[in-house]
């Protein structure tokens, strides 16, 4: 055995116990979201907090770092696979370590007491109690850039943290589009004025129904349910714990159709992504998507592009009227269509429609990007937001609770992660688009038959796991970068026609 | 800080991460036990042997045995906390070590295989398949003895195992008052021939209303649900993972009444034992309960003294009648009690009623006993049962299927283990007797007042946990070791009545 062989054995062996760890948290969190009794807590964190220990000294230690640089200089021996777990190993390694420990900690301290200042001043609408720690969070993220190293932008690092080579070069040519196109388009609607009936959504549809409807469409569009599991917990998420055992929840309103039907879609897309990897990854780190950005693409072409076209929801219409007899009466799948995709820009972003979704991520995107370059302050921040707030939707924000305060990720020092929910919408249109060229998308979906949809996603996507990242997964697949166009095609298209703008 | 001080610390602290492993992969094993996908099984034992690993060198290690032996040296000046932790944990230190570790791994080899052989055989009713593995099971256990060391018997490692103390002289004049007094009741009701409807406890009992029904039951009887979690699992168990998350399973059948109410009962007094342990010991090995067959007596009080009594179906039968008004339709109360604890000897252990099942554990200690004595040889093995099946229940096994090789206990090598399901019945009867004497227990289950008997009970024997060991917790409750007149006398009064004997 070579010397840089050994080495690779080791890595693997600890990447193989790193993993076991990995999946014992996330049972810990399956649990702790699906029914385990509140008191419980403690003991889940101290176990966590001992678990987290082990699995941080099997990543990093001396061993690790002298095989990680034998193995980087050996690099054009491995075959393509060890090259990614390599290079992914090596960059959560320094990720960890050019980080001074102690500030380290003193930063995860600041987090963990910003979060809950955060909920407070939330609840409160006070963005002055908030003020101090968003502007010590900012301070560590632009001194950790410098630890850590970038190119270009400090911004950069954070993106691709989420999505790998992801640049604010290319999303700034992505967002520039965004608001050239969709901010006029949204105008257009809201002068049309066109009412659209949607009460019939919130009549009483009863959970065990939706369940029986959540199961029926996870089943149609593709999900294995012998290989996963669906249950139900407060905040909707999908969780691949090995391709053999993906799970994934919804969340019932007894008062309401559209919630739990496009969650489960939506989640029904991100596990049939992690369900369908190749074997040959299974156990290893790259047996999960391959960015948050890819895999929002997954849960927002099932959720969207596919669940909420016309012609699918013309298919699944009687399908519905059956099971909720009461409920539609008297509703068109014509009415049922428009209620399901009616425009209505709103102050939430979680509660936002297809259309004004990604101008709540592109405002966003902008405050990230200023506050990192030093071009705005903390302090400018709520004025920043109202501002923005009304150029794109039209509408202000009558308190910071419902404006800059309204979302948890700042208070957590997640920058970056907001740019990959609009990403994965524009992955998800560019996919389609490359997919209409080899398939009758529409026909398929009239049909209720989401075979060769999901198998052509398996093909192009899914199986190459975290093996190809996404810049290189989008050109393989498509012959070219993330390009913001086909989004706004399909935007402009789907909801021209709905308002019946010219 | 003194040598033996920071001995003590380095202690405190691998038990606690010790404590972090068991409590992963118990989640582990509750998530698999309620509704994982099978597909899931391959990851899931991965990480489980990987979490192994870390454990077992957590307390098997050069550091752990110098501490022991210091700590055993400063034994008088620990207090009894941690003496109970120094001894629990050398005994563990003990078990795996002093066996040398290739026979070890042989012996799990053997197991494993042995396990599967024991099904198969089953399935065949096919003793000979299964002889040479469990020849070689017994042999091993013998060896082992041998290199583990023992007072007396072998047996009394093997029983010691379970339950803490316990020996073969103990369990001799206990079994042999039992063989002397259950036996000939048994017969006297025989000879009755009584006639008892059941036909009832078998309608249709909706899951739904049963679940209802165990929840009910888990309250009435002092289970906290808020700390606590009920689910349904193939076979019924309890897992307090930490005395405030204490989770049991139950199972309903549709066409069985009986059967998930008073697993829900039995299992309940597992999981009320686990909640009540002294928050001192919260996070220690020994928030736990202290032996298998005081665990026992824990669920055998509530299932059989307390749930199976007169008085509480009594009370419970009128909350029944509104609950199954069909099902229970022209039955009585009397019908109803009579229905739930008549008496029928039967084959198979698991479906045994309160009088019998105790002679089936009679059978499996005698042979037990005799195989690790060499005073019978496996050859011997289903001649020996059937004799004893015979003798004391009066029925003849059609095959080895149901008779020998119906339990798995002997092909996993769990010897020692069947007694404590025997002593569990037996400290109850013991530890109701002297509960009686301070309360009136017919009068509180008549009204349904759990509440002075688990009151009892927190203080008595749950706040303890691990604290005391079986002998010492029952002399100081009792003022006497286990004594099987109060077992025999609970039973011969019940059934006499019940029977209508003289």
């Amino acid at each position: 055995m070579t010397h840089y062989e050994a080495a690779l054995n080791r890595l693997n062996e600890a990447l193989h116990k790193i993993k076991a760890f990995d999946y014992s948290t996330s049972m810990l969190f399956w649990d702790a979201s699906t029914g385990a009794p509140k008191s419980g807590a403690d003991a889940r964190s101290q176990a966590i907090g001992v678990l987290s220990g082990f699995q941080y000294q099997l990543l990093i230690n001396d061993q690790m770092a002298e095989d990680l640089s034998v193995l980087l200089e050996n690099y054009s021996e491995l075959d393509e696979m060890n090259q990614v777990l390599v290079s992914d190993t090596k960059k959560d390694y320094d990720k960890l370590t050019k980080i001074p420990m102690e500030e380290f900690q003193k930063y995860n301290m600041l987090i963990s007491k910003s979060a809950m200042v955060w909920e407070d001043a939330k609840g409160k609408s006070d963005f002055e109690m908030f003020k101090p720690y968003l502007t010590e969070v900012v301070d560590y993220l632009l001194k950790f850039a410098d630890y850590r190293g970038f190119d270009g932008h400090p911004y950069n690092l954070y993106i691709g943290d989420f999505e790998d080579g992801m640049t604010v070069d290319q999303l700034d040519v992505f967002f520039a589009e965004l608001k050239a196109r969709i901010v006029p388009l949204l105008s257009k609607i809201a002068a049309k004025n066109k009412q659209i009936e949607t009460s019939f959504l919130f009549e009483h549809y009863p959970v065990n129904l939706q369940d029986e409807l959540s199961r029926d469409v996870l089943k149609m569009i593709g999900f294995d349910l012998e290989r996963g599991q669906l249950k139900e917990s407060v905040h909707p998420f999908t969780m691949g714990v090995d391709i053999d055992d993906v799970r994934l929840t919804t969340h019932y309103y007894e008062n309401d159709f559209s919630s739990a039907f496009f969650s489960t879609a939506h989640e029904g897309g991100h596990a049939i992504y992690e369900q369908n990897i190749d074997k040959k990854l299974q156990g290893t780190p790259l047996a999960t998507g391959t960015s948050n950005g890819i895999h929002e693409s997954q849960s927002r072409i099932y959720e969207n592009n596919f669940c909420r076209s016309e012609s699918f929801l013309e298919f699944l219409f009687p399908i519905l009227k059956e099971k909720f007899e009461i409920q539609l009466e008297g509703v068109s799948s014509q009415m049922f269509y428009e209620a399901i995709n009616r425009v209505e820009p709103s102050l939430i972003r979680v509660e936002a429609d297809e259309l004004t979704y990604s101008l709540h991520i592109m405002l966003r995107y902008e405050i990230e990007l200023a506050l990192i370059s030093r071009q705005i302050s903390v302090d400018e921040l709520p004025d920043v937001w109202n501002e923005k707030v009304k150029a794109y939707l039209g509408i202000v924000p009558p308190d910071d609770a419902r404006g800059v305060l309204q979302d948890v990720h700042w208070s957590e020092g997640l920058f970056g992660y907001f740019p990959t929910y609009a990403l994965g919408s524009a992955y998800a249109a560019q996919l389609a688009h490359y997919m209409g060229r080899e398939i009758d998308i529409e026909a398929c979906l009239a049909d209720g038959d989401f075979k060769p949809l999901t198998k052509w996603l398996n093909e192009k996507v899914h199986q190459y796991g975290s093996l190809k990242k996404p810049n290189e997964l989008i050109e393989m697949i498509t012959g070219e970068r993330l390009n913001s166009k086909y989004y706004c095609d399909y935007l402009e298209l789907k909801y021209s026609k709905l308002y019946g703008l010219n």
